[in-house]
């Protein structure tokens, strides 16, 4: 089963409407900016798919894990489909789902440099490849000059 | 007016404790993923600074602002003082708050690309120095090869 919306690619705004229409991080925040609909998201892209492993890996009541799921649904971000096997339901990431891969990376990486203590260990992401740690994302211009907050601005579209 | 976690730098855990304690994806998502606090921390980026100013940027309920920031001074994201003119109260991010520029940028380019109709316009971020948008957030090795979900895996500290 998938919605009309993770068949066409285009964006569904949410039953309230967007925040502020013209700004991408609104549009973003609007459709996953809430802490259970994060995790959900960060549990996917780590490969979890049933209602059952998500229910265990994240310890959420499973009426707020229905209703997120739904709504990660109807926005285009989680497809509903039935498993290999035939036998249960399933929660796979489509396409916009995937890429925000980038948005969980930034999380991971400012929760391990501003969320624990000296002394606490964390998990960390891993290329499979060379087990090596992930390297910090940077925000750079393509000369590698380093962007910040200071030295860019936002410009609304004519 | 500085919280003692703006002082010392040390992460503040919300009142109700971590959600996954030993995942920074979730310790982020405790401390930010909360949709009015993103967006108050996107305007803080941008330069707003006084509660007039947010509430008008946000449209959003005085009593919910009021709330949002405490929990941003709360937990060192955002520090309380007085302007220098003397005459107001202004929120100002801390190290740690401007270091959250990666994962607003990170949600707004995921916004742009998936959020938007084709022809829908949106706000550009663009860099001060050469008017050019900021290029893509890129998850790479050190050689430069892409990474995604599929070809990386979180290990977990002993």
């Amino acid at each position: 089963m998938t919605t009309p919306s993770a068949v066409s690619g285009r964006p569904v705004a949410p039953p309230n409407g967007w925040t502020d229409p013209p700004c991408p991080v609104a549009r973003a925040v609007d459709l996953v900016g809430d802490r259970w609909s994060l995790l959900i998201l960060r549990d996917a892209l780590g490969g979890t798919r049933s209602f059952t492993d998500f229910q265990r890996g994240l310890g959420v009541a499973k009426n707020i894990l229905t209703d997120r799921l739904r709504r990660l649904v109807d926005q285009g971000l989680l497809e509903r489909r039935t498993a290999p096997s035939g036998k249960r339901q399933e929660y796979v990431l489509t396409g916009s789902g995937e890429r925000l891969f980038t948005v969980i990376v930034a999380l991971r990486q400012w929760g391990e440099a501003h969320a624990f203590d000296a002394g606490e260990t964390h998990s960390v992401l891993v290329d499979d490849d060379t087990g090596a740690p992930v390297p910090r994302l940077r925000v750079e211009r393509s000369d590698g000059a380093v962007l910040t907050a200071a030295n860019t601005h936002v410009e609304r579209l004519a």
